[in-house]
């Protein structure tokens, strides 16, 4: 693919300088409709080293809003980059809307560099490249536009521009032993890379090829492309964060073919305040031991609390984390998303609060917001929280398959308990604060929560990322299940 | 002063259970009444290893919002953590408004465990104690909260505790040998706690000496002067985000007896274009030479460019990063605070950019616009922008005494230039975006702005970090200025 590129193609003086300011002037313009429009982009710029990407970007640099510019050089992962999914560290980097993130050397890296150098095994690329795949398309269906460039070189030209720098003194220190290897290596590389763009090179986010021996012609067509990716995602005016809320889809009733996970749970279930105490008492001993040895593999520890109002997420939380030691977790709770968060896309605020290895995080609300309280409110719109189920399921995936114990919980009770314990906690000056207009307007609003509970569940239930839904109406029964999920899922990872 | 503490107070177990029914109540009461008054407010948990924080930290997890209250467990700085001043990590955690944080250990462990393990030399020490001293007032002074608690224990008690820790296998794991040092050492790191004890208790952010023997004692001592602290502030009311924009000062001349910097400027210096085209060459090969040194060396350069509207920041800008390599420096560009910048601590979005060893970071408009605009449009109250000169003083020698080359510009014209040049950008389609109402509105206050801005320099020009005034009538002048400005201020610190 690659050996087919015309790397005689080049570019006169004069008809590039016309060009490039036709060029930027159209840029600058269409930077300034993003920002109108509050819609990110994304520009990728990648291919071989030596290849002139510094002058590129210098040149857009002058021509651009430098508030909404923003350039992230890409370089080997810190140790602490690489306790995390290796795409958590570009999750951080996103632009917000309006804003242009120009990445310097990417994501690509993962499947380039760290192939070439064996930092990853081949086993793990097909999913890599899945994950990236993932990953872009996300961002291009919350409206964020992508254009991806690979410039290339010939062997030779590499060659010949490495022994340049690394002649010159104010040069060689910036080669590094790595882009030695690339010319080592050609053929390898360039078979990597070749795998890589043809796997993603997708519909929503393609990749540019550029000839790069002509300093002048690259830069043209790298433009002329990020002109054209630019204008086309303004013309699709994708409604990234719905201006108006839309009316909430009103599906009180499941499918008759649909599962109902809720309907069949057994609320009887019950524990006597000594068995309470008995099987507690051993599941937080277990769990100990359990922490020593998850610091010890260095194992990442998430588990999400969902779960009706007065469901008694907080109680389980609790006793849960009893006796771990405060140092290794930390409870994270989710309410309404920050403007800041509402700027980015709905999962980039649990992206930026993930455990790091060996250590426990519990999320109290978490990402199923988006299919639960935003459908029912109509904070999402239907294109929006039915296309969440699967960024969800590849969000999880992405988790385990980096080495994350995931646990998901769905505390149930009835309608009758909730009314119950609502009561309760307006008779009870210690926990009136608990109770608010929100929870009894979601309460009404019963009928609809549990579709679309028992639809997240359904669409969301993996083989590597199950559901527990606990009967909670008895709150003995429903600590210790929680505490016991959590020993089981760790133990199975270990 | 520790060793007058009466370690035998404790409290019985009746007594013990009402207090602590009525300070949780209280305290949740306090916690509700932060959220509404968007005050923020910080709990520090020190003292020896083994004291009981992990289960007072739990009691009162069980009580509080979990939305609003967030445990930061302090570990050894990371390698990346390292490279920023050792306040860094600290300022990434802080609570925005509304919000309770607690620190389970803190910045307390840079004078305690870092000297005792001589990861700080003590010439550092009085540095360090004066830094903490700065750092919590300045969130005292901008609303937060501050309670600090020494849990003290006698050496006796806490060898027996580690020792019990050590012989039980669910615990021993947790102790570090660190802790044990603590009993090895004890007298010389009782020496160092008093030492900061008697340094930090401020009249803003004093300490709680905690007499932790009994675990009852302890906490009812802790949840008590917890819930004075919250009151306290509660009752100072201060005004942290003004909710009405107040009046601006309205002071448009100096007092004859301040120096006025702008008047004092040879705006009619300029290089011819020969002069600049080779000049800017010299230095632009200057500059790449030291890039190699910045990056041997791991030093952090910190440049930031203010001015007046038009006064030809983003031409320098972008000669002063035309020869660097793009992977070594990132230009970031502050407008207006978004939400969640504006619930923190008017610094805290410039502590979040702050460059890492060995990289260039330009920031095109910084701190200063807390004195300079948000006093002219009224955004911040008199108090808070005539506090600001010393939270910047301290905050810039917090950088240099970490080791940052700190380079500030004021690019000076005349207003009748800046007319010429709004007049040009008018007329230029190219330009017409960069102009603004804004801009036309500025420079209606151009003599407001003359105030302020000297005002700024002379308060802010210390000897560490010096203010560079550039001509900038001339924009080659101005632009060879910048760059030679820079070079200097580097060559000075290798």
């Amino acid at each position: 693919m690659l050996d087919t590129l015309d790397l005689e193609l080049s570019l006169d003086k004069n008809s590039y300088k016309s060009q490039l300011e036709t060029c930027m002037m159209k840029l600058r313009q269409l930077q300034n409709a993003c920002w109108e429009k509050k819609l990110p982009a994304i520009f990728v710029l990648d291919g071989w080293t030596a290849t002139g990407k510094g002058t590129l970007l210098k040149n857009m640099v002058g021509y651009m809003d430098p508030r909404g510019f923003v350039v992230h050089p890409i370089w080997p992962p810190t140790p602490e980059e690489q306790q995390y999914p290796f795409l958590w560290r570009f999750w951080q980097k996103l632009p917000s809307v309006g804003q242009v993130s120009v990445f310097y050397h990417s994501w690509y890296t993962r499947v380039l560099e760290d192939r070439l150098f064996d930092r990853i095994s081949e086993a793990e690329i097909p999913t890599a490249m899945r994950q990236i795949n993932a990953f872009e398309r996300q961002m291009v269906d919350d409206g964020c536009a992508i254009a991806k460039f690979w410039l290339h070189l010939s062997c030779k030209e590499l060659k010949k521009r490495l022994k340049k720098a690394d002649d010159d003194p104010l040069d060689s220190w910036r080669v590094r032993p790595e882009d030695w290897q690339q010319v080592e290596h050609y053929e390898q590389y360039r078979g990597f890379a070749e795998e890589a763009i043809a796997q993603t090179s997708t519909g929503p986010a393609p990749w540019t090829l550029v000839e790069a021996h002509d300093a002048r012609w690259a830069q043209i067509k790298v433009f002329t492309q990020a002109i054209a990716t630019l204008s086309a995602a303004l013309d699709r005016q994708h409604p990234q964060i719905p201006t108006q809320i839309p009316t909430p889809p009103a599906q009180e009733h499941l499918d008759p073919t649909e599962p109902n996970y809720l309907a069949q749970v057994d609320l009887q279930q019950q524990l006597s305040k000594e068995e309470y105490k008995q099987q507690l008492k051993n599941a937080q001993i277990d769990l100990r031991k359990l922490q020593m040895k998850i610091d010890r593999e260095q194992i990442p520890v998430l588990a999400i609390f969902e779960g009706w109002d007065a469901g008694g997420k907080g109680g389980a939380i609790k006793r849960l984390t009893d006796v771990l030691d405060p140092r290794t977790y930390q409870v994270t709770a989710f309410a309404a998303p920050t403007d800041e968060e509402k700027a980015h896309h709905y999962l980039w605020r649990f992206w930026r609060q993930l455990p790091k290895a060996g250590k426990i995080r519990i999320f109290d609300r978490s990402w199923y917001g988006r299919v639960l309280v935003e459908r029912v409110e109509g904070f999402a719109t239907p294109t929006q929280w039915q296309r969440a189920y699967q960024e969800i399921n590849e969000f999880e995936e992405q988790l385990t398959s980096a080495g994350y114990v995931l646990v998901k919980f769905w505390l149930h009770i009835s309608p009758e308990e909730q009314l119950q314990r609502f009561r309760d906690r307006q008779n009870n000056p210690f926990k009136a604060y608990k109770l608010t207009d929100e929870d009894w307007r979601n309460r009404e609003q019963w009928s609809l929560y549990e579709v679309a509970v028992n639809q997240a569940i359904q669409r969301t239930n993996t083989p590597y990322t199950p559901w527990t839904v606990v009967p909670a109406n008895n709150k003995y029964y429903a600590r210790v299940k929680a505490i016991e999920t959590v020993i089981e899922a760790i133990e199975n990872a270990l």
